[in-house]
């Protein structure tokens, strides 16, 4: 079954080369009923991007916020005309270098209205949204002190290079999925690809000032910048969450046959994902710092539903729960090592909830996954176990989009700059990089 | 045809034991069709959470923002979770006790991929965002005075308990469907239950300090606490009108045949009885008042959709207007007499909106319901005229929903406490409960 | 094929005359498909209202938050009953008068359950919300200085005549469909006749008090006055450019055969040419202003969807990323015209975005437009070019939308007033119109 269901995924996700391509007129029900089904994917996915601007934007801070906004519309805006002219080609063009890239429909748009090019648009417009996803993620751990400009470039990278290429290992036919590695909705393939280049630029572009700081006797204290609106953020939250259904469920690719009873499981661990994500974060934070936190709550849905994007296809309800219950306890503690032990500042959270909860996610597909009877653990090909495999595609592809990431940044930096002025860090980046404030007219009590 | 509507949405709401109960692969377009339809109702359902957050933050004060937000995901995520393993239950399983109770299907979670399978999934997601509308509209009726962990216990308990055993005599193939109580999408099961623990929950707690306060001479005035963000509140009412296209329309339980004709009619009912509602709420409020008064011209938008939600599928365009402005009537009339009259404390009028409304939605079957020119109210069966049934409904479920959260708070108050010192509510539920505001950055006049 | 698409798309709209009108009870999968799209298309749109309300919100100022907010729930709620009532009928009743109006169906609401009667439901429902944005665009640009009760007034005709007329010729099948004129979504039909109307009501109103301040050498001064909330137009931004997939799409009016084709370009094309808006703007402000302008940049992305709203269906990707390209430079150019040049206050250049961009997008049909292989541009009949007859739409509904909404202004002036007093207006419309704030307990620097 489970090849089954990969093979249908792929069959779907290469675009122009299905059911249609040789009968351009091939028009049913089916043909109908995907297209139905993929838009309201799409849409949902596209949704996202509101959530990720209003999460990020709320965790952060007032004299910033222009400047977040600004980033999360341009990430798309830039990522959607580079990954029509050349990211789709390098995902989900001809298989080339023995899997490594895909080689051709650069720039595509048939004008013929045919079916298959109907199921070309359909795809485009499905997948599109995915790689807008692996850009937005990095604006939130870059926050208040990285140079629009510089980001810009970074965001047209991403989704031109970085994201199509192993983007094609795992959904357009290349090495990964021959090997049999499972990421259903993308817990590898769009949140650890964000999580990691938000890792790196966290680190290259460096903490936010004031963030860690010396005391006379030698000890680092670490501050915490709260959030200038949380319910922004909770907006936020619920509307990713909103999109998520669409990104998981119509990951099936298809709401015929099977894929009709698949998606329907897919939206209830998802919803249950979210809400132990939830309850996990909330019990161990409450236990931990004393008080029910807020922000690390809404970052256990995000990481419920991270952890369960891999896996949704393929695990009960029952263990949905306990992989988004983990998936919140581990955002916590994330959270607190790469913030406290690593020193490195992301103001949001956001390599926590998408790199580690996208590893945590893409693993548990080997530890629950559980097909018709059949835990995938256990499930041998090719001398490899499932475990096995998805460890294989976490490691991969983290080295990729970890060392061209990290490589990126560098070079930006080197080049056109990366960070702004102290001065300009301290007035903030809607004044300093935009000329204007977010909240005119609100006294702003000082701009911390 | 009300007969065979009431069949068919039995008929779909008992998932699992539907058309593909007996042979797991009968896939065929209706399968498909209604997986999508079910599966865009739940998430428009869904969004409402948003939407409900949104106007209860923005229409109570700043200081317990994040408060309000944090129950509002909370009591989706412990209510997902409960409705999971125990509340589908009573709600679905199978009929016990005569039509009082479900009694089977516990911690369901089917790993095969059938249609059978699908259908429960289907039938489930649809059903949770529903238990989850009810058991949110209590936060804001309780809003700035309630402990947090009491909320938690309070949001459990409803979602396993006591909505689905009402819901079981209704929607599940209990008494009163047998009866011939006909509650199209909730007016009753959703609306008016949230309603009543929203009014005995405000009730229990008591009113937040100053509200109503002793003059020197005896009489006792009533003060007013403006809401902090209205055009959080607008944004919410918008969110909370967009899901209930799906709430109320996809309630047909399937877009095939007949259920496409009659979701249309839903979703034009449905728009123009919550713009009735607004236009009720606005001349009223302007005549009385002397101004077109904001929050309750939005209350006035979800008075008339909570009006039509009972009878949406079987009144003309005509009496939708009519309904929604009656309803919209009522919701001002409401909000004053349990705010000047009865003295509860409801911050955000939900028990005006959720219980009169849902009361009065839910006899408005029996007054404007009219199915193919015979006019309901006149129907009769089993000794009783359609409006003496839909009365049946309104008592009973209101006995039951009344004394049990009744009993629940007040076990809750006796335990564990239910409301927060009088220092704690004077500080703001942020700083008390959760130690970090809202708004860090701003400058918040006073916090009143 | 463009013929097909528009005899397919007037088909579709012509509602209860459709497929089904002879047989009640002809129920397919073509019926259910398409329900269910034209469902989806129009909750889209209708959550764009949301979008207005908050782009409208965040670019004006805190003193006027609620009023801003009222005017965008009101004008949907009367408009929906007035175009029930009335607008339908003169939209799509039987062609009257040579093709000038239609003229039956007023009141319309059919009680049989009927294939029929829920097409009809369906077009209603579809329709309406696109009558919606047409009104709701003029708020914006009369903001901060008008009669509550006048845009009430204003609002209800605009969606019983000024709207309907329009479309009957072009929608409606009267005469300019019968002459070849293109507007696949409503550049014209919904943008331009909504633009007209913003741009007469802002020049009637006259400009915000302080606005273009002669100096003591006679020159005059003209006073920017930036928005209050910039998460809240970047959220309404992208509810915005969500709900135009609707828009767009949807209005194949089909997903089943060669409308899922053109629905899945659709989505594409106006997936590119937003976020090529963006870029637009987002270079000449650059380069203009010296800095990457926020409010200029989330107006390109409005301009980029408003400008492929006609052609969306018969362009290419490429085409429509030129086609937002070039709407995002106008929008700039026009913002500027319109407040140095005209000196016409638009608070938030909805005449810019939505008149300006509407006429482009129309003619856009006639230079970009492509059908398998044969551009537009060069069609011949009747005597015209594609181009002409673009430009004669353009020409005869900006006229009829011109002049409506001036003689209507003009009337409401006289009649019963509409601007608000000198010292209404310095106090802000929230606490002079609706006797309450918007953000109660937050501290707002002053009025300015």
């Amino acid at each position: 079954m489970l090849k089954k269901l990969l093979l249908a995924g792929i069959c779907v996700l290469s675009a122009g080369t299905g059911l249609f391509a040789e009968d351009g007129d091939l028009y049913s029900w089916e043909f109908s009923v995907d297209m139905m089904w993929l838009f309201i994917g799409a849409i949902l996915v596209f949704v996202m991007q509101a959530g990720f601007a209003l999460v990020e934007t709320g965790l952060t801070r007032a004299k910033n916020a222009s400047n977040i906004t600004m980033k999360n519309l341009m990430d798309f805006c830039l990522g959607a005309i580079a990954y029509w002219a050349i990211g789709w080609g390098f995902m989900y063009g001809s298989d080339s270098l023995g899997g490594l890239i895909g080689a051709s429909d650069f720039f595509k748009g048939p004008m013929e209205i045919t079916a298959s090019a109907g199921n070309f648009y359909k795809s485009w417009f499905f997948q599109v949204v995915f790689a807008a996803t692996a850009a937005t993620i990095v604006s939130g751990a870059m926050a208040g002190r990285t140079q629009f400009k510089s980001y810009l470039v970074y965001s047209t990278f991403i989704s031109a290079f970085i994201y199509p290429i192993q983007g094609h290992w795992i959904w357009g036919g290349g090495w990964l999925s021959k090997l049999g590695f499972h990421d259903f909705a993308g817990s590898t393939v769009v949140h650890s690809v964000g999580g990691w280049s938000a890792l790196m630029g966290a680190m290259i572009v460096g903490p936010r000032l004031g963030k860690y700081v010396k005391s006379p006797d030698g000890a680092v204290l670490v501050k915490a910048f709260p959030g200038h609106n949380i319910p922004f953020a909770c907006l936020g939250v619920l509307l990713l969450w909103f999109g998520w259904f669409g990104f998981n469920a119509a990951s099936t690719g298809t709401a015929v046959g099977e894929g009709g009873s698949i998606l329907a499981r897919v939206a209830v661990t998802t919803c249950l994902a979210a809400s132990a994500g939830a309850l996990g974060s909330l019990s161990l934070s409450w236990a931990w710092f004393k008080k029910p936190d807020v922000s690390m709550t809404m970052n256990g849905i995000l990481a419920g539903l991270v952890s369960i994007t891999a896996p949704c296809a393929v695990v009960s309800p029952g263990a949905s729960i306990v992989i988004g219950f983990i998936g919140g306890i581990l955002v916590v503690l994330a959270v607190e090592f790469i913030d406290k032990v690593l020193r490195i500042d992301d103001p949001v959270g956001a390599s926590s909830v998408h790199l580690v909860c996208g590893i945590f996610g893409t693993l548990a597909v080997g530890i629950w996954g559980n097909v018709e009877g059949v835990a995938l653990g256990l499930l041998h090909g090719g001398g490899f176990t499932q475990l096995g495999r998805q460890l294989a595609g976490v490691l991969s592809v983290g080295a990729w989009s970890a060392f061209t990431s990290l490589g990126l940044f560098l070079a930006i930096k080197a080049v056109i700059g990366l960070r702004v002025s102290a001065k300009d860090e301290m007035m903030g980046l809607d004044l300093s990089e935009h000329k204007s404030e977010a909240y005119t007219g609100f006294q702003i009590f000082s701009n911390m």
